[in-house]
């Protein structure tokens, strides 16, 4: 790909650039640490299977093990609708509501880079 | 994989976990955004051919267009170095430092899921 500063993508290179990314920051309490990444981890395994979800990462704050932040990538707005009424969402919102030093937060972006084929989603000419 | 909260991981479920992951924050002026995408565009494009990298994503907040996210995923310590000695990094850098509202942050994290294998790393046991 080749891009110039001043006229943006040239049209054939255009790639779509429609997925959800969310960042949770999740800050828990020093003795919850190990048990919330038990927790985080059946729910990110289980969430990857959601038809609608293309990443769950789970990462952990390399100079505060006490702090994480969910990496969720969702395709549409629907999926992340879809995503609270899982049952995994629910046991895991209560699994870890009082572990937390804090309450948590969370920023939706949208990607610059790479497009939604990286994601795992076909190019937008073909979807339904 | 199952993993047991009380026990952790069971030993035969246990997966790599060693992927540098840094999240660079940018908050650039509102007449720098799309110069900044461009600039970012090239520069992750770049950044992801280095052996060294998994990830160069780049996302842009939805409520806020001039907060964007470099979410970059290292295989190991000096490719963290390797990247900041490159042409691209450092045209990255001094084109976009007269685009900042304020100090770019950047904080460090190890990935808890998924495992390195889902980063493009062959399990540590086969590493050399």
């Amino acid at each position: 790909l080749v891009y110039d500063a001043a006229a943006g993508p040239r049209d054939s290179d255009r790639i779509s650039l429609a997925m959800h990314v969310i960042h949770v920051h999740v800050h828990v309490t020093p003795d919850a640490v190990e048990t919330f990444k038990a927790a985080a981890l059946i729910n990110a395994a289980n969430s990857l299977k959601e038809p609608g979800v293309a990443r769950f990462d789970v990462i952990q704050q390399q100079d505060d093990p006490t702090r994480f932040v969910l990496v969720e990538a969702y395709k549409t707005t629907e999926a992340i609708a879809a995503h609270k009424e899982t049952a995994h969402y629910a046991a895991w919102r209560d699994a870890v509501a009082p572990m937390l030093a804090e309450a948590r937060t969370s920023t939706k972006f949208t990607n610059v880079f790479p497009g939604d084929d990286a994601y795992g989603m076909p190019p937008s000419a073909e979807r339904p």
